[in-house]
C-alpha cells in the first residue's frame, strides 16, 4: 500500500464501479482493501467502523452514492421502457431510498447525515433545474463531482490546517499527541498529525510520542501505524507516560484533535486530552487543539454545555479486570480554554481569549 | 477465600509443614492458592511472581526457611547416627545453602535478600549462643520465631500507617490511587491502601477510583480486585480518566505508594504517579505518599539521583500496536516533592519542606 493510498483511505476503484476503503477495524494486524459496490457492504462498513473518523465518513457517504447512483443507472437504462416516471426522477427516488437505508447504519455520525444530505440536495437541485429531463447518466455524474467536491474540500481544509500548525512548529520538535485525527480519520494529512505529516513531507524531521490512548487504543493501532508506515519517527507510550516523556524535555509541543469545540474554546475531545492539556501546562510547553471550523459550536457557550456519553463499561474491564468490579467509561473529556494556548482551523490560528478569537472567524 | 486469608495471602498450613501463598499470577481469574513444601517449588513461585510485592516476599522468604528447617531437621533425625558434625550445625548448613538457591530466583528483590539474610543471621547467633548444642527442633522453633516476627512487624507497620493515613481523611471521601499497594503486596492493610481498608473495618465509606495502571495492569488485575472482595465502593477507570474523575469532584484525597523516596521528598513510584501528582495539585487536592520506612533513603539527596529502569518495549506494544513501533516503557517516575501533599511511614506523617521532616524523622 502506497503512501498515497494510505493519505487517501477512501478512494474509487479506476472503474468507478466500487468504493475502495482500507479496513480500519483489521488495523494495524491486516492491511486489507475492501471494495464495496452495494448498499448492504456499504452499510456494514459504516456500521462496523470499517471507516471511521468523521470527515472519512463524509466522503465515503459521497462516493458510495455516485457508485450506487451508476448501478441503478443501468438498472434503469436495461428497464427503460417499464418506466411510469421520467428517468431521472426514479433514479432520484431509490438513491433517495438507500441514503436513508446508508443514514441508519450510525445514526450519531453528524458527517454520514451531513455529506449524504449534501449529494442528494445537489442531486435534487439539478433535478429541478433540467425538469426531470437529464438523462440518468449525466445526472449521475453531477453526484460524482458532488462527492468529489466533499473529499478537494477535505484535502484543502486538511492542508490549510496543517500549514498554519506547521507555522507554529520548528525542525526537530519533539510532539505528542493523544488518539488518532491523522489520515486515516480524514483524507490527505488529518487535522492533528497534518502539521507533522506536512512538515514530514517537506524534510523536516520531527520525534513524535503517540498515547496509546486507553481503552479503544486508537493511538496504538491507528496514529502509531499511519506515521511509521508514513516514515515518521513515531514512539508509543502508554497515557501515564505523558508526564515522565515532557519531564524529560523530550516534548515541544502537543497537537490533539476535537470533536466539539465550545465559543469560550472549552474543548472536547478523546478522554485523557484534558490530564496531557494539564500536564503541557505544568511543564510549560503549548498545546494545540487542531479541527475543522465545523467543530466550532458558537452556539454551546461554555464546556458546561457539552454532555460526555458514557460507553460499555466492558471496555475499560476488558479480560483483565474482575466482572463484578464496576467501571467508569466516558468517551471524551472537556479541557479547559485556560489550558490550551491556540485553536487552529483552515481559517488560521486563534489565540486567546477565545471568546473573542473564535466569533471574529466564527460569529454570525 | 476469608477476608482475613485474603489480607495475609502468605501463611503457614495448619501442620505448618509448608506455606500457603495466594498465586498472583493468576489474578483476578482464579483465586487459586498453592502450599509449598519444598525449595524447587518455593524458587519457582518467586521467580514467576506467584508471590510479589517487596514485602509479602519478605515474608514469604521467612517461612520458606521455617518449612525447609523443619523437613531438614526431619532429615537429620531419621539420620542421627551418620552425622559427622553437630545436628544444630549440619541444619544450619544445609539451610544456608537453600537460602542462597531462595536468593538467586530474584536476585533485584532486596526485601528477598533482607529476609532470608535476616533469619539465617538469627539462626546463626543462635548456634553460636548454644554453642550449636541446640536440638535441631529447637533451633527450628527459634527460625519459626524470626519468620513469624517478620510478619508481625510488617502487619504492625501497616497497620501504623493506615492509622497515620486514616487520619487525613474523613467520612464519605472519594480517593484515586494508582498501581497497587495493598494487602496482597504486603501482609494486612497494605501501605497505600492501608486507610482505606482501615477505615473500612471501622464502618467508613469511602469510594475508591483504581487506576488501571498500563502497561501491566496492577490496578486492574490487583488493586480492583482486592478492594471490591474486601466490599470497598472501588471503580476502576482508565490511567487517561484520572482528569475527568478529579474535575467533577469526586476525588478528595490521592493516595499512592512508593518504591523509594529521595532526602528532599522526590518520590520514585509506579510509573504514571507523577502525572496523577500534577493533576491533583491542578484540582487543588490533596497527594499522599504511604510507604515503609525503609524505603525513605536519605543517602540520595534528590530524585535526579534515581535511575529509571527501562522494560521490554513489548509490554507496551501487547497484541495492539504494529511491530515494527518503537515503545518507550519506563517502569517508573519521579513525582517531584514540591507535588507532594504529605509522605506517611510507620514513624508519622512528614509535610514540606521535606529535607526537613524527613531529615527529623529518618536523619542519622
Amino acid at each position: 500500500m502506497s503512501r498515497e493510498q494510505l493519505a487517501e483511505n477512501v478512494f474509487l476503484s479506476e472503474d468507478e464501479r466500487s468504493v475502495v476503503i482500507l479496513d480500519q477495524s483489521r488495523l494495524p494486524q491486516e492491511t486489507v482493501c475492501l471494495s464495496l459496490d452495494n448498499e448492504q457492504e456499504m452499510f456494514d462498513a459504516i456500521k462496523t467502523l470499517k471507516v471511521r473518523g468523521a470527515p472519512a465518513i463524509g466522503i465515503f457517504a459521497g462516493y458510495c452514492l455516485y457508485v450506487l447512483a451508476q448501478r441503478i443507472a443501468h438498472e434503469i437504462d436495461q428497464a427503460a421502457d417499464d418506466l411510469q416516471e421520467l428517468p431521472a426522477r426514479v433514479l432520484y427516488n431509490r438513491l433517495s431510498e438507500q441514503a436513508a437505508y446508508l443514514n441508519s447504519s450510525r445514526p450519531t455520525a453528524v458527517n454520514l447525515k451531513w455529506a449524504l444530505d449534501r449529494v442528494m440536495a445537489c442531486t435534487a437541485q439539478t433535478l429541478e433545474s433540467t425538469q426531470a429531463m437529464i438523462a440518468p447518466f449525466d445526472l449521475v455524474q453531477r453526484i460524482g463531482d458532488e462527492a468529489e467536491a466533499i473529499q478537494r474540500e477535505d484535502i484543502e481544509m486538511c492542508r490549510r490546517i496543517a500549514e498554519y500548525g506547521l507555522s507554529l512548529l520548528k525542525e526537530g520538535d519533539g510532539i505528542l499527541t493523544h488518539c488518532n485525527a491523522g489520515p486515516l480519520a480524514t483524507s490527505r494529512y488529518g487535522t492533528a498529525l497534518g502539521p507533522i505529516l506536512l512538515g514530514h513531507d517537506q524534510g523536516m524531521d520531527f520525534k513524535v510520542f503517540a498515547d496509546e490512548t486507553r481503552p479503544l487504543m486508537q493511538g496504538a493501532r491507528l496514529t502509531a501505524y499511519e506515521l511509521n508506515k508514513a516514515g515518521v519517527d513515531v514512539t508509543l507510550i502508554c497515557d501515564n507516560m505523558a508526564s515522565t516523556v515532557m519531564k524529560n524535555g523530550w516534548v515541544q509541543a502537543c497537537l490533539v484533535g476535537c470533536d466539539r469545540v465550545a465559543a469560550n474554546g472549552d474543548t472536547a475531545n478523546k478522554i485523557g486530552t484534558s490530564g496531557v492539556a494539564i500536564l503541557a501546562k505544568h511543564y510549560g510547553i503549548p498545546f494545540y487543539v487542531l479541527g475543522p471550523g465545523s467543530t466550532i459550536d458558537m452556539d454551546c457557550p461554555t464546556g458546561d454545555g457539552i454532555t460526555i456519553e458514557l460507553r460499555d463499561p466492558q471496555e475499560v474491564r476488558g479480560e483483565t479486570a474482575p466482572e463484578e468490579v464496576p467501571c467508569y467509561n466516558p468517551s471524551f473529556d472537556v479541557t479547559d480554554h485556560s489550558l490550551i494556548t491556540a485553536i487552529i482551523t483552515e481559517k488560521g490560528i486563534c489565540y486567546p481569549p477565545f471568546d473573542e478569537s473564535l466569533k471574529e472567524k466564527f460569529g454570525v
